[in-house]
């Protein structure tokens, strides 16, 4: 099959050296371990369909790959070297970026961060960021439907995909870049493929929404009650208008660790508060209302109405970053204090004040000496829900022993609330089987069926999402 | 199987009356006559479920049915008998409204109207309508993917459904109503099932999206020069905030042809404009810019610059919908002139303008004698592409020999454009033919795939979508 690509592809986009395949055949995180004969690295869509082609003459399935920024393995190869990785990252040119209409198409391999600042550039803005921004890539950002700090008011990547190109298990390429704004000509592949993890085609370039500029931003933390009064207090400010776009909730004994973790921080506002709050809003023009503004009108009106205890609105950019520095440390922090899992779970955001309080004591009470916590989105019904090993527990056994057990008893949890085991990260190969064991047989029967009508042959990322044995559901 | 379904469903269910079913046997516009030997009208989910696992039991087909209101005879049974009518009119409750959350759970039977004024009720609003909210339902209106005047801020029904209820081939039901927020678990269903026209499950129930009530709203006036200053002016409205939700254009032909259809009514600006632009802006909190002064500073800013040559904004809520009257008696207008093709058609935003020149002149050169004109959602990169025929020719033998060759002639430039020959209306039976002819084999071989996995025997909405051949592409 190389052979046969040789002629088709430039010298640089066969990759056989060991030491060079080595960092892909592993996640970032080091949990998943694989191997790849090769890896191949196209530089545009007719050499993807070629390489498609010839994978599928040969029955060679292929890993899709951009940044490598998985965290369910989803971009790691079989361990049996049965499948070649296929990188997307020379596929990084942005095609156009129309000014004017606030669009742009951008390849595969295009760095989330490179996308962002080309936006700014361009006097827009593109409103999705994450952690791995450095190195997550459009291609990967589209098959994984990736979240973030923004969804609250842009949504995923759904919401800001146009149109996708994609290279299909057939060869054929589905060209959704002209993202009309309306079109009506049958079942949405987009969409499908939007979120399919590469399995069920090779996404190679999208059409992506801009959105207006930041003018003005504010920032403010408040205290709350519980969870019920958080979420009150997001109603207001979506019926204020719709301009807040982070509303994040943390409860007082992780911003304790948070404080601690942090050399130099300080709590944003003084007094004993069961709950947290970090607010952010924006404004992309002069005939909006300034977002300080907006933030100290609906705070204090909540305030006199008891809803809130106390809150302060960031005076300066400096005080705002350092709010959110307070909040981007959470996950260390709350590792810093030992071993624990954390689930990547969501709710409906009505839902979620109770199963935060309730979830973390059954969690409690089923496994004693842990500790739940939850903190996170509240404004988009997702958390980080947060197991934490009991003090001076072994290690390697708890991880290897306790924690599975916890993982399967927090799913049944959110899956019995008719939530999700996979708000943000996606399948991959980790939550596989728990997707199998959780999913409404139906719903599998479909997921299975779909991905044998558009990948007959399986050559697209095997035993990602669907467990090979999910085809028996 | 109408014997066994018996038992299972109530009297009012199961309807053989010829007299009754004969008026879903043909669509509201006439042209297009089925027959059913039953009518099945379930009250609920289950219901359906019994009705769709007797269906496949006996392979029998299933014509699911709404309001009944295609535009491409997409709820007309096939002509020999061989299905049946589903009726889900009876499914018609409200099932949840939260007035805090601003989304409701509505029955697939809901009248459009009926749920535009439940949100009102409650405070909030529904952002999408068209002309037939009297009797469209709401699982006709997710099946179809309907859009309305409203698109350019809210998009289309895809954007105001949160999750779907459906009955799915095999009988199992697709839940997607908790409508999570967030949630990563593989191909997502309710978007396949959004615009599936009832090919892949029947549509029970839907998880809306509502938008907060209008404050204020203001409407404008204003003549150009041509289809490209329009654009601008448009660009110039989305820097300036997202408060646009309609951007109409017209040609002064078509502006005079109202202007003669509509009773007293007058010309909302002085002088003659080649093109004529219909703006509305809305205003949903004190927050925000009074509609009228954006409308105002943005287009007093545009005839500065002179890329708007006159410009009035309503003075009063009778103005305004003075103005709109003369928008909607357009395709009145345009039929009380003479027999007419026309074709709901959309191109890039970008590329409509040019297109709107274009694609009339080549087709006035290559039919002699008829007269296109395009008007619509500039906004949405949308437009009724209108064909007269010309003067003094025979209706009956321009209908039947000469407009398929305009709407072919049409279709091809319109693809060649990189648009789609169905903008909101669906594929139904009426477009089938041309979907076949005018799609990439691949993608007709995707959609063709999709439908076999999820529809194996073939027993939801036959014969639409998918022309009964497309299946050899």
């Amino acid at each position: 099959m190389i052979d046969e690509l040789a002629p088709l592809l430039d010298a640089a986009a066969i990759v056989t050296d060991r030491d060079m395949i080595a960092p892909w055949e592993r996640d970032w995180r080091r949990r998943f371990h694989g191997h790849a004969p090769a890896l191949l690295a196209p530089r545009s869509t007719d050499q993807v369909v070629a390489i498609v082609r010839a994978a599928a003459r040969h029955r060679v399935p292929l890993v899709a790959q951009g940044g490598n920024s998985s965290m369910v393995g989803g971009a790691t190869p079989p361990v049996d070297g049965s499948a070649l990785l296929l990188s997307l990252r020379r596929m990084n040119a942005i095609r156009t970026l129309d000014a004017e209409a606030g669009r742009v198409v951008a390849e595969a391999g295009v760095i989330l961060q490179t996308m962002n600042d080309a936006a700014l550039v361009a006097g827009w803005r593109f409103p999705l960021t994450l952690g791995a921004r450095g190195t997550a890539t459009i291609g990967g950002l589209v098959s994984t439907n990736a979240g973030g700090t923004q969804v609250l008011r842009f949504g995923t990547m759904r919401g800001l995909v146009l149109g996708v190109e994609a290279v299909m298990a057939d060869g054929s390429v589905h060209d959704g870049l002209p993202a009309l704004a309306k079109d009506n000509r049958g079942y949405n592949l987009d969409q499908l493929l939007i979120g399919a993890e590469g399995t069920l085609g090779i996404v190679t370039a999208a059409t992506l929404k801009l959105v207006p500029a930041i003018a003005a931003r504010g920032v403010a933390w408040a205290g709350v009650a519980d969870p019920t009064a958080a979420l009150a207090l997001l109603r207001r400010f979506q019926r204020a208008g719709d301009t807040v776009e982070s509303f994040e909730i943390l409860p007082a004994d992780t911003l304790a660790a948070a404080l601690a973790h942090v050399p130099d921080s300080r709590a944003p506002i003084a007094g004993h508060h069961p709950w947290h709050l970090l607010i952010e809003a924006t404004a992309a023009s002069a005939g909006q209302e300034a977002p300080a503004a907006l933030l100290e009108r609906v705070l204090a009106a909540a305030i006199a109405d008891g809803l809130v205890a106390d809150a302060t609105i960031a005076a300066s950019e400096a005080q705002a970053t350092a709010f959110w520095t307070l909040r981007d440390s959470l996950s260390d922090a709350e590792r810093a204090r030992g071993p624990a899992v954390q689930h990547d779970i969501a709710v409906p955001v009505s839902a979620m004040p109770r199963f935060m309080v309730d979830a973390a004591a059954a969690c409690d009470a089923r496994f004693p000496g842990t500790h739940a916590s939850g903190f996170g989105h509240l404004g988009d019904g997702n958390i980080h829900f947060h197991v934490r090993a009991p003090a001076g527990v072994d290690r390697d056994r708890w991880y290897a022993e306790d924690a599975p057990d916890i993982t399967r008893f927090v799913h049944d949890l959110v899956t019995d609330a008719g939530g999700t085991i996979s708000a943000e990260h996606g399948i991959g190969q980790m939550k596989a089987a728990e997707l199998a064991r959780l999913a409404p047989p139906g719903r599998l029967a479909a997921l299975t069926a779909i991905k044998a009508a558009l990948d007959p042959l399986g050559i697209l990322n095997p035993g990602k999402l669907l467990a090979p044995n999910s085809s028996a559901a």
